[in-house]
């Protein structure tokens, strides 16, 4: 049977792989909500969508819907709204007696999580979250044959994403909302290397600033350099001269890790997934989520021989 | 030599046709303001564009530009805003020292194109509008033969183009900001119209409501019945099943014209006219503006003979 | 013990009676939230505020609130945002763990009652609204007094409180957002008309425009003609001479009942009752709100001997 | 004849003391504008102002009204925005044909005023400034005693004005929007001091945080050591004992300029003033914010002998 679906932040960036990966798994949406009112895409999808500019009435709607009819009830809400919005709107939704699927990062903040596995607890309903790298094809084979080993590695990631000015003036820009670029930028990264090389042993942070990140993380299989960064001043010349504008590259042990392509449906992916409820819950959401806070709140290492060889341009 | 542009209304629904156009006749994007930061479509075209969520900063900062050297000052600022902003962003434009590209309609009332007139006047700069089916090559075509004979034409013009609740909840549902359906969707048509059957000698209107509008013109070479919509249940059962969620149709003297291709690139279209001191100025923009207006106030008429047959039914 | 407030919308008009309230009661405001930040008015009250411009931040400090030590959780959360948001925002205080003093009228539809009576029920917190005539002193005495009879009075109410243009342009001036004139401005009255005079027989309504409504009301014991306007030219000139902007009129089997006085701290009032335990709740709010819709829905009367007599001018 | 006024910003802190200085001095508020709707103020001063939300549409409004008959014309337009729009306001209200008065700072930075002088000078029309210490009776005596010295005095200026938690969280807390505590707490103390003591010779700052400043200023006619501060816990216990939440000294040669008293008015005053043709223009607004821009920007200097008393601490 076909569920019913809201979506929170349908009029943001990353909202039409939400709705693409709702009708892709053959379900429906039926209401939505963005403080902006420009969100003509919905026409792409339903001519059918209760569509809300306050959260208030939305969240009045699907109180309605909980008390009415079965087949009209709420089963999930998609959550694409800010990052620092991501752990209010899952409580509503769960209050709303739907489970949620909420992008990434889940929270900015450790203990966000502890208060939604509370609601959790009380509503029986349950947060998912989206980690699309671990349903990438190439990289599900990379662990299966790490798996197989018990060699530490030798790990550099670089992810470097060009952003214009924009960036900085919207809320992606400001740390207490987006959580920064290693929370923003780098969560799936972060998230990817634990789940292939295991937790974290140690960590180091050699530069931060508005625009780029950069540190050492131990894991128990892998010693990891990492760069981040918004700025395409730093992208390598190789790749400005092709006119790209990003730069993802994940090496193990000098081999280049290729999965640059398999990125377009990783979303619907996650909902196939979480709809035949093996979704990323909060246990999955956790380790990334830690380890991203740590790097926000680490001081300010001493270049050293582990550092990035980009920081020491 | 390339020019400097600039775009008010950067994040909404029709801006990437205009960043299309800015970019495909060689020229710059450098401000862009819009009230939502989610804009993350700048980074499709230039990573060099100045942002701005306040329209106060957007006009100091090309107040600024305009006091400063040559090479950065805006030549064209383009205005994607919601209709009932278009002749505010048209003074704050002309009065940085910048000729205007305007979203259609160019204003809503016959009497704010007088005082652009006279701003443009104390400025030396000027308006342009998007009446994007004046170079359609079809419509074009057919203008050309209509001109060679001197009869008066028969003509249905039907246009239905599915919006969801959402459309209601926007700007665009408010009468005052969009000018209602006969404004927002018909303006375009009505300028057709006018431009290829000649002035209006009168009009009648039949039926007005939220979602659609129906009335009779008489122009001086054609008696139009026209119907316009908005609502998916007006669409003909033959387009329902096809899948298609809009339906365009002018029949000239029982014969259906087609235009329904070449439709992709026509903002760049006008661009190119524009940048070539042909663009459609406030004289352009006009009789279809005043024609509008008329039919927003016209009282009801009855039913009769001259109405449009989806009326009837 | 002394109690822990929130205060939803802060910023706004009525609030201050509900700072005051909140202080001269001897208890303390920890947490407030209103969009806009002009609120430098919390610096008379308190320098310990949390402050939010964001709801769901509010929402997440008061879970955070609800999860940590017990002298810090919030009590009582106060009501005073636009009315369509009041039910909403009860919902969030409820589940936050605490009681509700909201401003009338609580909820605009009386289906909205049904839904928060069932999250009191979940959550075993408690909505109290203010319904602040029903403490003021000469009205109780009226009340007493009319208990002794068993008449059927003949009652003129009219109120006229003039409002600038402003009042259109704000959400009090758009009927889904404040129910009109009869519920926003008449609440109390009906409210207090029910409670002198027992419940509804039966009703007409003559008038309804923008800014005035009038229509006459049976009850169990008085017929009631009433007319309410926020237009300064339906003052009485004998009031516009005097230069008052406000006239306040109930005329009992025509003896004109003196209430002008004693307005000042019925809001302090009101927190003392609902402090004590005698607050007025969902069951007491649900007349006036019944009423007020069915007034809203009511079809026009024709004019007859029962309309009041500003309208037969 | 009494003037026209506009009012942009109407719903803040500041714009009472604007609303009675038009009233005061006879003249009349015809429009108003806030981005918020709870404006129920007006109602205190006037049943008769067009009202906008949104600055476009207030812009169209006084475009049109310049347009019309002479009796109807804006004469001057006050602005008690946000400190970052002030200049954007200034211009807007200079291009509709209007004088401008400005509550302080004017402008943040002193280019700001370049442009606006070309404005000044484009439109005719002229922009004033809210310098109210410059009319109170008290300081207005200590300035002529002190032209008939010819000595350097030793000053200590010391303001502290508590501010809750909601001051960070509004656009007063974002340096980039009030330019910090200098600017925007201290403005018209520097102001005054340069009014008092001739100009700049030499500055040091010794501290800066989100809260407080401090620095040492030598002035042609005196060595001043000054604080600012927001926090309440900056005050002397004297004055917290009493229950007071602001501290303002001002100490010449070790006597206590009293002052304390006389501030009521002093809007009006400077409204006097202003229509007179005696209001404070772009150059007697440009010392203190040249002066407040030289201190924002200054590196921090090691405590010395004259840093301010409260810093020594």
């Amino acid at each position: 049977m076909s569920k019913n679906f809201a979506v929170i932040g349908v009029g943001g960036y990353i909202a039409p792989r939400h709705l693409r990966a709702i009708r892709d798994t053959g379900n429906q949406l039926l209401v939505a909500v963005d403080p902006k009112d420009s969100v003509g895409i919905l026409d792409q999808y339903s001519f059918d969508v209760k569509f809300f500019t306050e959260i208030e009435r939305f969240d009045r709607h699907l109180e309605k819907l909980r008390r009415g009819p079965e087949e009209g009830r709420i089963h999930y809400v998609s959550i694409c709204s800010p990052n620092y919005l991501h752990d209010s709107h899952c409580r509503l939704a769960l209050r709303s007696g739907a489970d949620v699927i909420c992008e990434k990062p889940l929270v900015i903040n450790p203990w966000n999580l502890d208060a939604l596995e509370e609601i959790e607890a009380e509503t029986k309903h349950r947060v998912n979250t989206i980690l699309q790298l671990r349903v990438h094809p190439e990289l599900i084979k990379l662990r299966e044959s790490l798996k197989k080993e018990n060699t530490v590695h030798d790990v550099e990631l670089t992810y470097i994403t060009s952003r214009g000015p924009w960036y900085q003036v919207s809320w992606k820009g400001d740390h207490e909302k987006s959580g920064g670029v290693a929370t923003n930028i780098g969560i799936h990264f972060f998230d990817l290397l634990m789940w292939l090389f295991g937790s974290v042993v140690g960590l180091k942070v050699y530069h931060v600033d508005g625009q780029r990140m950069s540190g050492f993380i131990e894991l128990e299989h892998a010693r990891v350099r990492w760069f981040l960064s918004v700025d395409k001043n730093d992208l390598p010349s190789s790749v400005k001269v092709g006119g790209k504008t990003t730069y993802r590259s994940i090496i193990v042990s000098g081999k280049e890790i290729e999965f640059s392509e398999g990125f377009t449906d990783l979303h619907t992916r996650v909902y196939e997934e979480t709809l035949a409820g093996r979704g990323f819950g909060l246990k999955d959401a956790r380790p990334s989520i830690t380890l991203t806070h740590a790097i926000r709140t680490a001081p300010i290492s001493p270049m050293d021989e582990l550092a990035h060889s980009l920081l020491k341009k």
